[in-house]
């Protein structure tokens, strides 16, 4: 099982977003308080993620309390400021891949205790940059692809027609 | 360049996520009509669509106009129905990658002409799926992948501290 660490996030579209993804090939999420929003069923019914409910999910004081609780986690730290691309890199099973906060992503002083298990996705320029559920889906479904994608439902069909 | 093709795409936010990812890696947004917004300067300014202007999009009365538009495309179509993963097959460069509307996605009278052209992203059962925007940006970057994400930057940096 693939882990996926949101270290403070802010936006709950984004957490939300990336819950369903984890939903969706049995990925663990972690979240590291404090959170820019508040997960109680009224906010999660208006926000239409029925799927919450299907996810494992785990919910921290901060990260100390995060790597405490996940001792010997292999974490990999999703950011722009890495030096090598998110391809580069062998997601063993069970990995953890972790993402900042919107607005700053991981603080430099996590960042550079890890320089080797920082990974970038490449993009055009500096200035430009992805949106978090599309980042954690990227770097996700690269881990599943070096994993033969285990597990999951690889072949669809035509429901009306055949081919 | 690579093209990300919606085919009457419903939701306004997954077209803006998905015209964000675009302008990120430079590639090419066509958008088949009817769209379920509007994309007029108000409703991009409210939702701070601020990279729409540097977005390369292009719009299309249906799919016949967007065919006679851009005679030969090799255009891959993304669908849980297809009988292949999305890894298997070659992106090459100025290849299309096409997603149906959120609700019903691509119809069926255009897959079953083109089995060997629809892939799929692995998930869970059937019942699962993963939200548009997410889906495009994965095969998006496994064909950006597979092509050495030429022209994206590889590398970044730290901004306060050093490695």
């Amino acid at each position: 099982m693939f882990h996926i660490v949101l270290l403070e996030p802010e936006i709950p579209a984004n957490t939300g977003n990336i819950g369903r993804t984890c939903v969706a090939v049995g990925a663990r999420l972690h979240l590291i308080e404090p959170l820019g929003f508040r997960l109680n069923e009224k906010n999660l019914k208006r926000a239409g993620m029925d799927y919450w409910k299907d996810l494992d999910v785990r919910t921290y004081i901060d990260y100390a309390d995060f790597l405490e609780q996940n001792p010997g986690a292999k974490i990999y730290m999703a950011t722009t400021k890495a030096a090598k691309v998110y391809t580069e890199v062998r997601y063993e099973p069970d990995c953890y891949i972790m993402f900042g906060k919107e607005s700053a992503g991981i603080p430099e002083e996590i960042l550079v205790r890890h320089k080797e298990d920082c990974v970038r996705i490449p993009m055009i320029g500096d200035t430009r940059s992805l949106n978090l559920g599309n980042s954690a889906a990227i770097i996700l479904y690269e881990a599943l692809r070096q994993n033969q994608f285990a597990g999951l439902n690889l072949e669809g069909h035509l429901h009306r027609l055949e081919w």
